[in-house]
């Protein structure tokens, strides 16, 4: 249709195009999940109803875009990976992370509302970024990040809660914790009658979304250690 | 906590931060929301119900972030001004980017299943960009391009629809339409009984919202003319 | 002419666009200068030969693009302003920096060899970089800085060789001036004989440039106060 | 040393750092060369000397940036290969940009004199820019590019100089080549006495600088062909 003489404030615009042929990790991180998971009182350490909401939104999001062929999620965070080939919106920086995020908290909302009772006040909001890496050796490294960092937040929160559960305050169980190392943390669980290595694996490994080939792409679910070869040489010889 | 020997991988994530003490101006646009409208059975040309939940959505995104002064919205899109002196989230691109429309996405799924019935498989989604403007002169001819938009886009609209709920196939309203001029358009709407002039301000101006100074800073609605200077004396002094 | 199938790497490129309407200050530094003023016996603290072919080579700089208006300089770096309206090489970031910086170096090289002999495993080398400000005003306190810096330098550096020149060590001379200010400066210089306000205006004030309009654009050199408002009254009408 | 209350304006300054782990392509193309080489009488279609004043400030440029492996030129252009490893200057683009064209420029001024006589109204330039490759296959492809272009460059320049020594104007010279094809040049030239077979490789293929380690790295000079796998399986594998 007809331009205006307003319309050279469009030369403002910048664009940024990720680097082709190379692999776009998506992280999507929940804004203020703290507050959030009070306000609909979370299970702690781990709610299996919000792990589960974040697992159908990526899911959901895994179906629409056929690009993204991987997704590791844990607590209020989700990664996805995006073929290196991808050429969707012409690789626009802001184009992929805004619609990414916007789809996600679409799906998200619309899924916790099948198990939470929806304050409007308090709702869901997510952050979201792109990070480009020019080898699968560096995408591998870095959904091992994510797994030892949840592994890590994991052992770390159960202790916690366990503790105030059994009857610490919050700064109480903060100074126990203070300088142990990981088998501190399992030997204070062993004697409050939890051993961790029995904990679900969805709360100590995450979750992980596979986008395997049987007659057509289909999302599968694991919950699986992403630190050894052995996933990668299992999981991904379809499209690395 | 404890950092794992494959944090390097966060070395590969790379910040753009917009240009200090510069006007920014964020523009969220629905995705696919031709499907959308007919999917959810919005009325042609203008649905009224669906351009208020665009203007709930963006009153609450602009009481969420302070910085937030000024909102120009109409159909599927909505754009902001963010203060120059905004220092949100250290002017991070991407992270402004993907928070505004995820909050202005969660906003509008809440505020819209109190008006349609959602269908899970056809949710609202939006993509967003950060654009810079040094002047205020440059940011005035911004909303004043969005509104020469909307004008020419909603003339255009009511005469095709008018057309076609008259009796024509989309592709003879089309072809009528083609080669006229603003004039021509009003014209065919007199025939069919439609003086332009008297439709609705919201359908023909779109919808304006103004952060003003009462007792606390409250957004008011309005829909008016931005393209002539007296909105900017009249509504702006606070806070250009 | 005929493209090979290897042209696709070009799709690997990427470009910077610098925002348009928006002043531009390139800053042109001396890589190593230190060691290179050594080679070439450059006289502590200031070496009029030395400034003097930065001073011609800014001079040539400014002739050739006609989009530089302000040049200031100091030591080994130089200051230009490029107009807001400049849409050489379409802003590219790159091109920009990198033609202005080898043009710089060129006429740097050859003026440097009518004052000093070259060898040529000492060759001058300088970085560049791009700096956009929105507003003159922040464009003047740039160039505030910049003079407020040469100031400091050059206060200190004067002190510093005068005593070492009256026989103190280099660590001596450090240790004196270590924790002193401004007015300490100038009572050490006074003791040796020197009243800093006599010093060369070059030295305390640096070099600027401007392009004044007489029957065509010159370029004027003086050895002025930027700091204070009256020069941008006096000499910056005909372009801000 | 002391801050002053201009500092601030540093805030503006915007760093970009070039992804880390990926291989930087570094092109030097000269600026109006075809002025250039008019006003210094290059011989046409290649002039030995001018080449080789390109070698020359291409060495001594590999030979001060020990990250740049490999190089190749023809005509006033050069590219280099940084180690994808390399870590200079946080690789902050700008810097690296400029600095590396900066000593270009240096080398050859002062190599160029040696040969010719310097107008200082007429002095070389180069742009520069940098280029990112994720995987050695498309560093190999960007090489194979250019070494393709600098022959369908070079087939052209020498018919169509030849032509014109032979008593053609230059439109006729254009007119007789419009349209041709590979094999109709090599007839063209034959019938002139001719065999572009046996023209200097240098010309015909550029100039290859592959950095060798012996008993310290040096600069090895060829004119080979790069397109074909062997000359990457024989003079790269110490350091790709």
């Amino acid at each position: 249709m007809a331009n205006s003489k307003y319309e050279y404030v469009k030369a403002f615009e910048q664009e940024h195009y990720l680097l082709p042929d190379t692999y776009i990790v998506v992280r999507i991180d929940g804004k203020g999940f703290h507050k959030f998971s009070d306000k609909y009182n979370f299970q702690k350490p781990n709610d299996v109803r919000a792990l589960q909401v974040m697992n159908t939104a990526a899911r959901n999001l895994m179906n629409q875009f056929q690009d993204i062929v991987l997704g590791y999620g844990d607590s209020d965070e989700y990664s996805f990976l995006i073929r290196k080939e991808c050429v969707l919106y012409e690789r626009r920086e802001m184009k992929l992370t805004s619609i990414i995020c916007s789809a996600f908290t679409s799906y998200y909302l619309a899924e916790f509302q099948n198990h939470f009772e929806v304050k409007t006040s308090f709702l869901p909001m997510f952050d979201c970024r792109c990070v480009l890496y020019p080898t699968i050796e560096k995408v591998k490294d870095y959904f091992r990040w994510r797994q030892v960092d949840c592994h890590i937040n994991n052992l770390y929160n159960t202790s916690f809660w366990t503790l105030v559960h059994s009857g610490m305050t919050n700064q109480q169980a903060e100074d126990r914790l203070n300088g142990t190392v990981s088998s501190d943390k399992h030997e204070i669980l062993f004697k409050l009658g939890i051993n961790y290595n029995n904990e679900p694996e969805m709360f100590k490994k995450g979750t992980v979304l596979v986008k395997e080939k049987e007659k057509r792409w289909v999302v599968k679910e694991y919950h699986v250690d992403v630190v050894k070869e052995e996933f990668w040489e299992k999981y991904t010889p379809g499209w690395i």
